[in-house]
């Protein structure tokens, strides 16, 4: 066996990302109308989503997308309710859609079964056909991101993001919006050629230990998910909070010792963050902003995200610059990306 | 003007906390049973909750008590889908409830109003009958705090936590939800006795920058709160995961130099702590277990919650130590937790 350096993983799966979308966009039109027209049949009054880690992020991405796009109520269930608590609630005319890289994971799939048995329409959207969790569920969506050797999840969460986007925008007849997600991949190109500047970035989180991540609207999960990247590879205590809950309480951590990281990209969520900037740059915050050129100019560094995509579908662009800099950052600091101490690839919790 | 110490407001509070659960539990029974027969009478299908900082958190305890004790799907709305991306879901059959002590946040009332609009139910849960919240909302209960002046909440939060248990007692049909309440003042009572206890454990962390939360089931806000007051008390950068969340990525992050709180009560969230506790002290963590005395002995040291109340109302009684500990801790490191830098009583978000 070959000696592996570390990250290199991670770096290839980061790299892979505008050809998956390019896959998704190719292959899944089919799976996807017949998902959309299953559920569609049944019409749910309300959509829960069920899921873990980097997944997590990718369902509350999509309750975004549920709640605006679809104009429905939704909600991120506490898988203990049904696994732990032996929670039996009336699921009729509610949608639960569990999303995970691996399927593998025991409660997700009992939480899937459960539901189903209690009246909802099931769906799995997973990376794996064949996992346990695409078995319980009704409906399956692959996400078609390839095997995703590196245990920090990069190309499988874009992948969750893409094929959540092109259901939803099916749902509600957004005939646009397959369209508008073909700019993607020539986009992503654009911003992974900035990887050495990323690198370059990472050397200045060298020895900070802690770091706060903000966003609003459809970016705050790109927040959520790039401080779990800062975590997991680089062993940060790296917190996210939506602009407005930094607001209500931990805004009192932030000083010239705390490095911010703020995700303004053009449209509502970014539009929103105008408030909090000025807010952090008073108290002396070093603010390294991913968004559009007025906000990264509100900070004190950053990097301008390209136009050319709606704002839902801009998730999937500001978290590629957070991935290279998280790995860029892993490495400097001696870790390994690839096989962080302490995980393993497939989590099971019950 | 008489000279303040520093943290004087947030131990007064801190210590009325008996007082108050008792006043809640003496007067608030008539309105708890007009509110309940009006939601009874409109049989909602799903519930909704809407609510920042301190409020969220009780907020979360709330959609546990609905997901197990109703047996309703839940979820807890993002108010910037209805503040800033006008969205207009679909809420017949929704009960929408806007948790906040002040009543003040404008995106809250902006929230309940349009749920109303779109045939939502709506509750507020204020600390003020005469707030905008209580006014945009077709119900209101009043959690009879009395006024709360620490910026840091804290008697507001478990009158919170009491008055939505009550409240879903009723919902339920379970008589003895009202009674089992009615041990909570003598045994909040035992436990704010262990102040010099608590300021002694506070002393442990008086240098530390980041700190780890951990809980599942209905003690996981306990997590979530009393990170929070570390946050805006005592600056530190305190992150809070519920245990089965922690596994999935943040787990890396934990090592010997970063301390671990756990809340392990007696019940089924407490028990699902088990298989957490021993891979923390795997990594070398230092853990402060507030819980079950088997939990405790799981840790490094902690503090054992007195037995004598169902799992679903340990919650008010295990934030009491980690209300006491982050005051003490806040006072050793010069702040003021009465008034932390940066933040007001009432923040107003859009």
């Amino acid at each position: 066996v070959s000696e592996r350096v570390p990250g290199e993983l991670m770096a290839a799966e980061i790299a892979e990302q505008p050809d998956v979308w390019r896959r998704v966009l190719a292959e899944s039109g089919a799976e996807l109308d017949e998902v959309a027209a299953r559920i569609r049949a049944r019409a749910p009054r309300f959509v829960l989503f069920v899921a873990r880690g980097t997944s997590d992020n990718a369902a509350l991405y999509a309750k975004y997308l549920v709640e605006i796009g679809l104009g429905l109520p939704c909600g991120l269930v506490s898988p203990s309710t049904m696994t732990g608590y032996g929670a039996v609630p009336d699921l009729r005319d509610v949608l639960l859609i569990g999303v995970s890289q691996s399927g593998g994971s025991p409660d997700l799939v009992h939480t899937v079964r459960v539901a189903g048995q209690q009246g909802a329409l099931t769906l799995a959207v997973t990376n794996d056909p064949g996992s346990p969790l695409a078995a319980a569920a009704q409906l399956h969506l692959d996400v078609r991101a390839g095997v995703e050797r590196a245990v920090a999840a990069t190309k499988s969460y874009t992948a969750q993001l893409l094929t959540l986007y092109l259901l939803v925008g099916r749902l509600c007849d957004n005939g646009s919006a397959a369209e508008a997600a073909a700019a993607l991949p020539a986009l992503g190109e654009r911003l992974l050629a900035e990887d050495t500047r990323l690198a370059a970035e990472a050397m200045r989180y060298r020895f900070a230990q802690r770091l706060v991540c903000t966003a609003r609207g459809y970016s705050y999960p790109t927040a959520n998910e790039a401080a779990l990247k800062l975590m997991e590879t680089g062993y940060l205590s790296a917190q996210s909070f939506s602009g407005a809950d930094l607001m209500h309480g931990p805004l009192a951590v932030v000083d010239a010792a705390l490095p911010v990281i703020v995700v303004a990209a053009a449209g509502v969520g970014g539009d929103s963050m105008r408030a909090v900037l000025p807010t952090l740059r008073e108290r002396g915050a070093d603010v390294f902003c991913v968004g559009t050129e007025e906000a990264v100019a509100a900070g004190t560094g950053g990097l301008v995200l390209p136009g050319g995509v709606p704002e839902p579908l801009s998730p999937l662009l500001e978290i590629l610059p957070l991935q290279l800099l998280a790995r860029h950052l892993a490495v400097a600091r001696g870790g390994d990306p690839d096989a962080p101490r302490g995980l393993r690839k497939v989590t099971e919790t019950t």
